[in-house]
């Protein structure tokens, strides 16, 4: 049996991934008549009187939706919100799993990103956070911002920032292997997506020399017409040196490859051009944009994917269940850049010196300790940055 | 420490009274790819080719939205969605513990119908029901209709026929008890609100001899004027001897009292003058239209309220996670009045003749054997009522 088949038929027995359970006894009338009526009045009247006290006496402060159009369910594309059940459930139990976060999927039934926002927002007074899911670009970025000027509550697009967050993790710890520093590093990203203008934006927050994002039309610079305003934005903060071209022009001495793109668009030739002890994240899923054993013959010095059987995975579930989880712990009203930067400084630093090779610059993604790092360290900069309710 | 208190402490100590939990294992790295990536991929595709197996590769069709805009909770009026939270939860874990529905709070940031009904169907492509739970009458029956039109999924408003079908129960009891024949019944009901209005339909469809609905401008007739659409179909299906005036006026001679309305508005001179072997159902929270002692007094042979810690206590609970549990066991497209009829009959039977007193008319809601029953009968109603899907 493949992978694909075993995976089918443990779906089908598990027959959904998540269930429900109650934290509060049932088994007699008088647990009833607390849980229930009439004792479930005390606190409605209590939350009617000081709204903040839903924290206490409810799960809102642990209670996270996700929430998809299933317009880009992992690389399968505009499969529906239906059919990208499998993975918000997926979300859900890694929610449960390694930060204790009570996560439960929503599969909307519109791709217009107004309804999106209105619909989010109508159903968010219960929930202590939003983690948008697998929203396709650009809609993703309008989504997210009217929700995080909209809500007090954080509101997160795991497919961006996420994975930013992962890849600044990797990128931190490529420095700490090679000796070069994030000011001196040359990155060329392939991709401007989600997930791509994410990076790109962590990376350049986080002061990388710098950046040349490659797009379809070629590696944006300010002189490329016809880009969209959020294209615009990246060539603005990016590609100093006005490089222009296709990403074989742009790559030579670049130290870090990140690729979340397509499958097989970085070729050998392309990695040989590259800096000294360059790295290369090839993070187009299932199918890489180069074979990670080409790109060490063609000269890498560190290798990774988004797949679970090669080194240095790029999984972002070393990042969302933390960051929620310290999110959560201060109520903060939204996840801002120094969370994030706190985020990927912890996870590069679960990767001991001892640990650090070219193999493994990424911790192991089933570590229990990994998320209650990354919440610390969310919690607290969230605290100093002035976002923490409490 | 009194039971509010208690209640309180309780719920400080639950912090919320639900919480998630996985169906699959995740502690490897392998379980990890088959339940997320890459392995979740292989069931969204086939759900993509085939929507219909999200019934059995998710939680769709166990998964129920308990859906609140916090207007009418409880007897407390309007305390707005986020002080209703304590009864939705509490509702999600009974729908667990009774039924093993897998059901979530959902609390809207609004109280238009349109913009309610609206989000509950873009918010529906995941869940395999929507219990519409403590919104005002009469805009609750216009958010129910045009859900039941618009969903394929059972949308079900348990504050109307959840307590219809369980008043039904009592009333088919008070039958047994007596040997009174439903065709022959005088039943007045007191409230015309989302209960009063489902009871009286209910207990119609059921054959029920004379019903009169008393309202706050007194008894329902065709030729009462000011009355609202809703009014107006409760006075066309009713009071078959054009009866007028106040409570006092139409209550001589009848067999059976229903009150959804306020605190003491029956008086034992009003229960005096009911018919012989009277039966009064005081069902106003927390405290009844009539104080139990009083009714008994003043000659009422049967006596039931909301209330558990006084006989015959007429709870919901005996009722919407039977039906739930039985909808969803067959896919049901909605929920219709066969089966609203069955789950009474389930309900009213799981009394023995041996139990049956005046005392003992409704079973012990904590008693296990219940919802399976109702399930039953409702999936039972369901197909043969033509609106199973399995």
């Amino acid at each position: 049996m493949d992978q694909q088949e075993k995976a089918l038929a443990a779906h089908k027995a598990w027959n959904g991934k998540f269930e429900i359970r109650s934290r509060a006894p049932l088994g007699t009338r008088e647990d009833l008549a607390t849980a229930y009526t009439p004792g479930v009045a005390a606190p409605c009247l209590e939350i009617r009187d000081n709204p903040d006290k839903v924290y206490d006496y409810c799960r809102k402060g642990n209670y996270v939706a996700v929430v998809t159009d299933g317009s880009a369910i992992l690389g399968l594309g505009n499969i529906g919100p239906v059919a990208g059940m499998p993975v918000m459930e997926g979300k859900a139990i890694l929610f449960k799993e390694f930060a204790d976060v009570d996560a439960v999927p929503i599969c909307l039934g519109t791709q217009d990103p107004q309804e999106i926002v209105r619909t989010v927002e109508l159903m968010a007074p219960g929930f202590g956070g939003i983690n948008l899911e697998d929203i396709s670009a650009p809609r993703c970025f309008e989504v997210e911002r009217a929700l995080t000027e909209k809500l007090k509550i954080p509101v997160f697009h795991d497919d961006q920032h996420g994975t930013a967050v992962v890849v600044l993790a990797a990128v931190r710890n490529v420095t700490r292997l090679t000796g070069k520093k994030l000011k001196d590093l040359k990155i060329v990203v392939n991709g401007a997506g989600a997930a791509g203008n994410a990076i790109t934006h962590l990376l350049a927050a986080q002061g990388v020399g710098e950046i040349v994002v490659v797009d379809q039309q070629g590696a944006l610079h300010k002189d490329l017409p016809d880009m969209d305003p959020y294209q615009q934005e990246l060539a603005a903060l990016t590609n100093p040196r006005n490089l222009t071209g296709s990403l074989g022009d742009v790559i030579d001495g670049a130290d870090v490859f990140i690729g979340v793109s397509a499958p097989g668009v970085l070729t050998k030739d392309m990695v040989a051009r590259m800096a000294p002890q360059a790295a290369v994240f090839a993070m187009a899923n299932p199918v890489p944009e180069i074979d990670p054993e080409e790109a060490r013959e063609a000269g890498a010095y560190i290798v990774g994917t988004g797949r679970s059987d090669h080194p240095n995975q790029i999984n972002n579930v070393l990042a969302f269940p933390g960051i929620f989880r310290g999110a959560l712990d201060v109520r903060a009203e939204k996840i801002n850049d120094a969370m994030l930067l706190a985020a990927a400084d912890a996870i590069a630093s679960m990767v001991s010196d001892e640990q650090l090779s070219p193999d493994y610059v990424m911790p192991d993604p089933v570590a229990e300790r990994i998320a209650p790092a990354v919440a610390a360290a969310v919690a607290r900069a969230a605290r100093e940055s002035g976002v923490a309710g409490n």
